[in-house]
């Protein structure tokens, strides 16, 4: 007899993640599939309702193996009550995400935002596991983040605690957010920021791999300029040690009012490495009193883009198998 | 017969305060009197005991009727083991304060740092009575610091969560701190930073009644300079303005990570009332994502001084009498 296993979904949205998580937080089967935005709320539960089915041929196991499903959304929820309030890039309002779940596959269903889910699979199987206090910050188009405090997640007064990407980092000439202010932690250090550093630097070049990819793309990626600074290209070398020495400073204002005993960087722009990470480090040592930072430490996250699965699929575990009910 | 009731001291470099409290948080009964910091740990256990003594005598209660008693002191401790790791005004080194009071006295003894204390008391029936995800600001000579997450207090990975004083808050010249940076949080807003603002302010001044209380004393107090500012000196005025401008700029990052439901404003600075709180809102909301603090106040302390007695006394009626052991 096989041991029962969750489903995680980690909803995004380009891409619909899903994956079948064992008792310990290891992923036994993963599936991706383009997350259909402009078919609406019910062409996504049907997308879900044939990948779940796609994971059980590919696995052998069947719903009855299954203790329940999590799912992290790009969302503001109401996570108690399962409903997401507000989904800007799925164009969800109020949305009874956990009760209709329910009714489709009549198993447990935990809903939370994504950032989150990422910070709970860090801490289960990833580079927070063991820890119980931990930061995690997801670094992409935008910036995630999630506070685990006591071994789960904190939602806080209405569930914000963790919105940290607009956090004021450059109060004097950052660049302005869609938020309506100016040099927030995601106008400063995210993909996007990279993206609008390089696009200043590349008007000033006459040659060269950024230059190059802007003329026949009318762009560059974020993604360029961290394999370009890896490869020595000063301007972008100091791109990213830029967004390093911002996050490093802003890590260490975190750190006195958390004192976290780890704290886990992903997201795209972590895939940077030590380019990124020694600055960062530098920064954040130059910020703290040593005392406060003695039992923390800063590292890059481990489980890459399952990271969000794997934390939907430990909402669970928590729930039905550490708290049996 | 009398209901049993805790003890609470709150131990400061100045004076103890002690008092009697009972289940629901009343003080039933208080006494101060001066630390004998020079004469050391012990004479200041055997002011504990005559300051108990006292108690009983003014009260009719005696050691029987106390479930516990608690301790806030101005240190880094080890809570857990109830062991002072460091506390530099009483010039304490690994002082294993739990146990010796428990020698001393026979019944549970609890502690933690003052600001901590203050934190819990204003929880249990003070300011942020009834919420359970509380920050607590102590600005007094130096700024402490206490996070209550879930109801109860956050320590975090090694007791240091809390310990704001130290956040950067004026790269830029800010004045330098003894931790050893700039223009952290204690050196731009706590009442020695008020006292330095109206010292740099009182060079350039003929007259006045600052000018006056300089010349008579050689400096000015925090308090006068509170006191001349509710009167509608513009100079002090401005003074405490920027004050607001840099703790309500300053608690908005914080609510970004914690979304907490209530921030507490309590120490000799919070006394300023309106003139200090209508600018610290100001600054907040403008850096503030109005859905972040949709369910957060932000709310000057209630119980004085008396807090940090009341919060010790907390530990003891959280451990003894909600989770009986």
């Amino acid at each position: 007899m096989k041991p029962s296993v969750y489903i995680g979904i980690d909803l995004g949205g380009t891409s619909i993640k899903m994956g079948l998580v064992d008792q310990l937080g290891n992923i036994l089967h993963t599936l991706e599939s383009p997350t259909p935005v402009k078919a609406g709320y019910h062409q996504i539960l049907a997308v879900f309702s044939q990948m779940a089915e796609q994971l059980f041929r590919k696995s052998q196991y069947e719903w009855k193996d299954i203790i329940g499903v999590g799912a992290g959304v790009p969302a503001f929820l109401d996570q108690q009550k399962g409903i997401v309030v507000e989904a800007v890039n799925l164009g969800w309002d109020h949305v009874p995400l956990k009760a209709d779940l329910e009714r489709m596959w009549m198993v447990p269903i935990m809903v939370d935002n994504d950032a989150n889910a990422a910070a709970l699979g860090e801490m289960w199987s990833g580079a927070g596991k063991g820890a119980s206090h931990l930061i995690c910050l997801t670094l992409g188009t935008g910036i995630g983040g999630g506070v685990i405090i006591n071994g789960n997640i904190y939602h806080g007064a209405n569930g914000c605690a963790g919105e940290v990407g607009h956090i004021t980092v450059k109060p004097q000439g950052g660049r302005r957010c869609n938020c309506g202010r100016k040099g927030c932690l995601e106008t400063e250090t995210s993909a996007t920021a990279i993206v609008s550093d390089a696009l200043e630097q590349v008007k000033g070049m006459s040659t060269g791999p950024l230059k190059d990819e802007y003329d026949r793309t009318g762009t560059v990626s974020a993604k360029s300029v961290v394999q370009l600074a890896q490869q020595g290209d000063s301007i972008c070398l100091e791109i990213i040690t830029k967004v390093g020495c911002i996050l490093g400073n802003t890590l260490a204002q975190m750190c006195y009012l958390l004192n976290p005993e780890v704290i886990v960087i992903g997201g795209g722009v972590a895939h940077a490495g030590k380019i990124l990470f020694d600055p960062l480090t530098k920064a954040f040592n130059k910020a703290i009193l040593p005392r406060v930072a003695e039992n923390t430490s800063i590292v890059p996250a481990k489980l890459g883009n399952l990271a969000g699965l794997t934390g939907a699929a430990w909402l669970i575990h928590r729930k039905y198998t550490l708290n049996k009910p």
